[in-house]
């Protein structure tokens, strides 16, 4: 039986990370580990402990699994889905890797570099940067988010096409389980391209939502820095036309495509009306368009190539207006656009956000049903849906009609979000594409979810932390 | 307790498979099953089934499961560490996929392909090229090898360094546990390029040599075929000459390089002893050459990049002698050299195979000390080393003295596979690069693996085949 730590663990624990770093209740300091991006749960904590070492959190875990003790592990908080917060049952100790923020090397010839969970990504990305090497992993929050969470969550982002999610990035981990026992103990991360030996943790680990261990390291994959990027914006008539464009440039671009984004025009109205300066590079505002961005190594022509490419694909009317960008300056700008959705979304303030992925050859279907079966319960909502097209992976997203509030909508909330799951799920989609599970999306991960795999992971789950303590209740419906 | 097959369990699980597909032992037929291309292991096995789908592979493993026999699953047969054979114990039914042979859906729109377990890699290949498309893995074995096993085995090949290892190129896994039950039932493996929901139970299959669980089906990710491919033959001075070339050779050609394998003058030797006819195109008979390919879209002017670069190389003295391909034909002989080493290898006889692992950066090191280590051990043998070495992948092989059996160093044997594990193992490598751990290397895994790790994978087995039916004692020392 899980149970709030008392007065004896604390002393214990304090001695374990020093008096310092250990914030009590009561601790103002306490107040941001405690909350959520979207405000939708009021986390509780007994203490806040921010280790320095990987052995220390090898004691905070090895002492509260022994006195059942829950433990909530936190890098940078900026999750969707409540994965970082516990609102209820035992108080639990949370655990932040902050402190654990040290690159351990930068291996050039080896393409790697080692990071503790506690590196912030920017910080990740500028280190490669110094060596000329990229780390892909791109997201809104780069400045705030840390790696641990990354892996932990095995985060997405809008370099997926080309470069894979978080976990394609990472060639090994350092962790600690439920009992304290560290993998990787000593050695730490190994640097290794193959690796067969035994069952695959690593993967097990990331994406594990904190449930399963503690990600204290990583080795992650350096790439080659693009040596020429090419980014366009293009006005496509439909998300159908979007994903036979895409399928179309494959031929002449192959893998070089490293982002390719569907954006709709409430996106951009969005973008608009909190930035009225903004000027669109593309004529008439149109309903739908595709940020498109090709990488190729230094000399290999790839901007040489770009303007013939769509010269063709206007020609043949798979998109009807394009814009290169002409300068890194105006590539920039493009981003900032798509980068800037998220961030007006918040302030027109979604009743429903959603993260869910199909096939990409279904993306059309899927936004055409949807409107649908959304418009058949509530038929003056916004509608802004916009993704990372080429993996599949859209962010549904429903606002209040013009002149109305959210609370307005409170009464279909919950029918809203259950139509789009259900619909990913009858196209073979994931109800949780890039964000995880968290506690946001537990009922319904139960209700549609490969049963026989609930199964197996609720017995890995017993296995590997046979007393519940590691984020109990995420990520596995019960 | 585990136990062999009775009269009534062969009748039950004939009336699963129809009783054509059955084999019993004394059966001729089921010599195969029972042996492994390195004849070190003789196999048992009370019976071969061969299920033709999903259901049936349900149906058995869950007769097994509650009968408490042990369940070997087998696929193509070409593994190199006798993970598909059971020499010992209670006597096994043999499972084999060879009849769940169907391409199940060929998608160009989401680049992905639909196989069952039982499909021959390179028909996978070929269904892959027929749409323009690229499944890249590629191994010596691949007329042969079946994808099941491939899976299970998580293998690697010549093309890791640009597409990754097998897991790095599938999408979802359908797969039936030790109880019966089947992931992804009704539905098979989903072609989704983003999915965070739950624990990733794909990775952890992939890898676990049948052990988990027996994958039925997998989609698969295609690539865009390579409209232009470039390969050369370079003299290299030596092995650290050779890392630092594919360093150097990262700025211009960023991760269009696809294969980068370091050659022995021994292996070519042994080809050249096999087929005298064959024509080095190299001068001189270089005691090390490196195998380079290098892959661009069409258009994008990869054959005319590659001469200067290659003259830049040969000016900064990172190459002495340089061929480039002039034609396919070509192209062909000089990776025919390369595929035709393990052949020549096995020939010869191997006193000792290893498939060791370090950081690329250590690669050199790694050779002159296990020269040393070897050496001090027996001084005469012929040592060929070989590998991908993008990937920090060596086979570093042994063999007889001219004049000299392998027999004579039967008492040093031992002793010799243990020194070239010790050394990977304190470079922070691996001892199971690409072949997996089998029944081959239990032993040193048990000594050298890592202990928190060890303990973790022993209790996933244990909560997800409870009874241990499936492939006894492989993989994960006990």
């Amino acid at each position: 039986m899980l149970r709030a730590p008392e007065a004896e663990d604390l002393a214990r624990l304090a001695a374990i990370t020093g008096p310092a770093h250990l914030l009590m209740e009561g601790d103002e300091r306490m107040g941001p580990y405690l909350r959520e991006p979207r405000d939708q749960w009021q986390g509780q904590a007994a203490a806040v402990l921010r280790p320095d070492t990987t052995a220390q959190v090898s004691e905070i875990l090895a002492h509260c699994n022994a006195a059942q003790i829950p433990v909530v592990a936190v890098s940078g908080g900026t999750g969707l889905v409540g994965g970082q917060i516990l609102p209820d049952g035992p108080t639990p100790v949370i655990l932040s890797l902050e402190r654990m923020n040290r690159i351990r090397a930068v291996l050039p010839e080896d393409g790697a570099l080692v990071a503790e969970a506690g590196c912030i990504l920017a910080d990740i990305k500028a280190e490669a940067d110094r060596i000329s090497r990229l780390f892909p992993l791109s997201l809104a929050s780069e400045g705030s988010c840390r790696i641990g969470g990354n892996l932990a969550t095995n985060a997405g982002g809008v370099q997926v096409l080309r470069y894979g999610n978080t976990r394609d990035l990472v060639l090994d981990v350092e962790a600690v389980l439920a009992d304290g026992s560290v993998i990787g103990a000593g050695i730490g991360p190994r640097v290794l391209r193959k690796d067969n030996a035994g069952l695959d943790l690593r993967h097990l680990l990331i994406g594990s939502e904190g449930i399963l261990g503690v990600i204290t390291a990583a080795s992650l994959k350096l790439f080659p820095k693009p040596g020429e990027t090419v980014t366009a914006m293009l006005t496509v008539a439909d998300p159908a036309i979007a994903v036979r464009l895409l399928h179309r440039l494959g031929r002449p671009l192959g893998d070089a495509i490293s982002g390719f984004e569907l954006i709709n025009g409430q996106g951009v109205g969005f973008v608009r009306r909190f930035y009225p300066d903004w000027r669109d590079p593309l004529q008439g505002s149109p309903p739908w368009r595709v940020l498109l961005e090709a990488v190729g190594p230094e000399g290999g022509g790839m901007t040489a190539r770009m303007e013939p490419i769509l010269a063709e694909i206007l020609e043949e009317g798979l998109a009807t207006d394009g814009v290169l960008a002409q300068n890194e300056a105006q590539r920039q700008a493009f981003w900032w656009m798509r980068e800037t959705i998220p961030e007006c979304n918040r302030k027109v303030g979604a009743i429903l956000s959603s993260d869910i992925s199909v096939p990409t050859s279904r993306i059309p279907e899927y936004l055409e049903e949807a409107d649908r079966r959304v418009g058949a319960i509530e038929p003056d909502l916004i509608i802004n849906s916009f993704g990372h097209i080429g993996d599949g992976n859209l962010h549904y997203n429903l606002y209040p009609a013009l002149g109305r509030s959210k609370s307005e909508y409170h009464n279909v909330k919950s029918e809203l979000g259950r139509v789009l799951h259900d619909l990913a799920a009858e196209m073979g989609g994931s109800i949780a594409a890039e964000h995880g599970i968290g506690r946001l999306k537990l009922a319904d991960y139960g209700r549609l979810g490969d049963q026989a795999g609930l199964a197996a992971m609720r017995a890995i789950k017993q296995a590997l932390d046979p007393n519940g303590i590691l984020n109990p209740g995420a990520a596995i419906p019960g």
